[in-house]
């Protein structure tokens, strides 16, 4: 028998030592800090920019918190990746738990870490320059936001297809077989990173782009 | 000793038959079917919208150029890519002389095999969508344009550090030792969908976009 719960039995996962905080106190913590995240963004952006629409509003904690998640939840696996673990600090440990979800976490797999360090150096900055970019209503918006969302969609689709690869075809399941962790956990939180880019930002900048480019009329010219 | 010439040595290549066409043949059965594509594409283009910018026809060869490569080439990966090391048809056998500077296209790598899925059925057909769109010179262009282009950018990026993460900190090598298929096949011919991308088209969509929307004054506003 392993000496850790995560899934395959088999990882390779060096010196677990189990949570010392409850599961309820550690969600309920991270719950908290992205309340209080997007509430004082929320505040700030309507201080500094009080005359900016709800919706601008709204992209701006979107793209706040994507970039909070990614610059220090990812950032902090991304620098402890072959420590994570035995970690109790609350990062440390929310990741102990999500990877109940993906043991890919716990064992430095190279895909996961490769694609987080990106995430962390190059998306998660960017998404702090869209919601400065929406903020002061920046021509620059539009493009940036769609290479963002693109970033959401590329990886998350490559993150969900390896894992579900190797499950069905290497039979290698990195989930443990509990639905609450797999539907919870691996399913839903990242599919939230698929459905908010891929329908809200990603098409509104698409088309809000189109628009601008008909209104100038560069765009079905009858020159040809 | 393994019964092929693929890197590392204990990769799981199966049924590997060495190569009957010569590489220099190969190499230019490839130059010359690309020759072609290119040219027939470039006369359409121009027979088609003679009076498009040189550059927009440019822009056509590179995107159709892609799309081919995306949804033939590498498509032909996607359907074969369990019986790759014993194929004797011209793309088998370039994918044979290819993967000597990286063995993963032998053995159904997770990651790759993903990867090259999306990449034909997502990214290989938006590459004609967005030829066509230059071609009509649509207001959708140049946002799709940035979709594609990020997707060169990101599943490149992936694929090197993927694979020289693996060699560098597990010490498990993909390519050969010759400098000619590491410089030559893996960095060069990848090299290109990252160069092209970014600084041509991806730069040209951003400050057509900026420069658009600043036109119509829909940027900075001064209402804040």
């Amino acid at each position: 028998m392993p000496n850790h719960p995560y899934y395959p039995l088999d990882a390779n996962v060096v010196g677990y030592q189990p949570n010392e905080t409850p599961v309820l106190e550690l969600l309920l913590s991270a719950g908290g800090a992205c309340t209080v995240l997007l509430g004082v963004t929320f505040a700030l952006a309507s201080y500094v920019r009080p005359r900016l629409q709800l919706a601008d509003r709204i992209a701006i904690l979107w793209f706040v918190l994507s970039g909070s998640l990614h610059c220090f939840f990812e950032g902090y696996f991304m620098i402890h990746h072959d420590h994570m673990a035995s970690a109790q600090d609350l990062f440390g440990q929310l990741w102990k738990e999500y990877a109940l979800s993906d043991s890919r976490y716990m064992t430095s797999d190279t895909l996961v870490l490769c694609m987080e360090t990106m995430t962390v150096l190059l998306w998660g900055p960017l998404c702090f320059v869209v919601a400065y970019l929406t903020a002061t209503r920046d021509s620059l918006r539009h493009p940036i936001q769609v290479i963002v969302c693109m970033s959401h969609l590329y990886g998350d689709t490559l993150y969900y297809a390896t894992s579900l690869f190797d499950e069905y075809v290497h039979g290698r399941p990195y989930s443990r077989p509990e639905p609450y962790y797999f539907w919870l956990y691996y399913f839903l939180m990242n599919f939230i990173w698929i459905v908010v880019p891929a329908l809200d930002y990603l098409y509104q900048s698409i088309s809000t782009i189109s628009a601008a480019f008909k209104r100038l009329e560069l765009g079905p010219k009858k020159t040809n």
